[in-house]
């Protein structure tokens, strides 16, 4: 086994962060750490919006969900899908801009997952702890009228970086069996599995430092699925030039 | 900087591949790779189907257009978002399921996104190459059945997976200053900054072996965004349970 899957198997979210700065070499360094992802159709349909403005990370971390940590950490960024970038030289070279499909979508979405998830990696690497922060999405017009995005460019998720001042337990995930499948996509087995993770969920709650809220996996993620998750996601994202054609 | 860095920075698809299997241990150790990644609200709302059956590779590989590497990779899967195996407990515990939100959509497309890369750089790390099968999308409705992908479920991409039998260059990337903004969204310099990477870009394709299209950056996306792109998504995904409420 590499230290590489020794590292990636470590991660945590980290929620807590010294004052120690990121040396700007390296900070650059982990950008193009990101870059260096795959990308659909050679997109490279993210953009990153390094938010150092105090003011800005404060609104920021307020419309989360008072997520402190995008004020404390040493970096917070906002990752962006931006299909802007290249949608300019439509009208450059003289031809339709159709990229307001649901595809489109999809490619700048996943565009933006990648890299971010290879500059995490890069991060932990060299001791940096992150923290996503899909709250932004609580409030994503606000987000866009802090940052100036345009049309054509959506916030999907932030990122706080940042050394660890806290030091918590992994934690556990579904067992491979229940979300690997075998040529077809089957559930045969998966509710006894789901069973017992649930046990080991509710356990790792129980003994952590801290506590926590002690819902099982399935307890939570039903919750998540029940509700009318940010609504407003659907018109935000239309007005944003994002129509899911 | 860490080697992790290097690795990373050193990422390129491998599209040619030795008849080398992958040891069954380490195989599962990068699926745990993945799944260790950040999942939003601990959703963990992937599924990877492992397609070994030589039949439905060669169709996938078909629909795919024709990329053969998909038949003789080591490993080949379908990365799947996957709000089926959450929602079964809506039912369970009584709840309404109102899994069918944007916002739904996008945390299961991300975390799909998130999983797959720490897989890929688990992969890397170890001497394997992979290769992104977005071309799955061309025909998802028969992906689905091939697989047998139940309504909650939608396949994001493929991940070919294995030894390299080629050593590709490294592909550049736009500049950091075009992809990264201090702040605010602006594109200042981007134009200049762009021209500069477009001769770069047909640079790299003039002389690489093999050659390539020797399209500009500008020239592909735009290309790209003046389609009409897999208009069939926003139907299929509805079929399947994502509608984008």
């Amino acid at each position: 086994m590499s230290s590489v899957i020794d590292l990636l198997k470590a991660h945590r979210s980290i929620r807590k962060f010294t004052d120690q700065s990121i040396d700007p070499a390296l900070f650059e360094d982990l950008v193009k750490s990101g870059q260096a992802a795959a990308t659909s159709s050679f997109l490279q349909g993210s953009t990153i919006v390094r938010v150092s403005d105090k003011e800005k990370r404060s609104e920021i971390a307020k419309l989360s969900g008072n997520q402190t940590y995008v004020e404390t950490a040493a970096e917070f960024m906002v990752f962006c899908a931006d299909l802007k970038r290249a949608g300019n030289y439509c009208a450059e070279y003289e031809m339709p801009f159709e990229g307001d499909f649901t595809e489109h979508f999809i490619i700048a979405t996943v565009d933006v997952a990648l890299m971010a998830q290879s500059m995490v990696t890069a991060a932990e690497s060299v001791g940096l702890g992150i923290c996503y922060i899909g709250g932004i999405r609580n409030n994503p017009a606000l987000v866009c009228e802090l940052l100036e995005l345009p049309r054509g460019v959506y916030p999907v998720f932030g990122l706080c970086l940042g050394y660890p001042d806290q030091n918590p337990e992994v934690k556990p995930r579904l067992p491979v069996s229940v979300i690997m499948k075998q040529d077809v996509y089957n559930e045969d087995g998966d509710r006894q599995a789901i069973t017992e993770y649930d046990s080991l969920i509710r356990e790792y709650y129980r003994t952590r430092t801290g506590g926590g809220h002690g819902a099982s996996w399935s307890e939570q993620v039903s919750s998540l699925l029940s509700e009318k998750s940010r609504p407003h996601m659907k018109d935000f994202l239309a007005a944003q030039g994002f129509k899911f054609r």
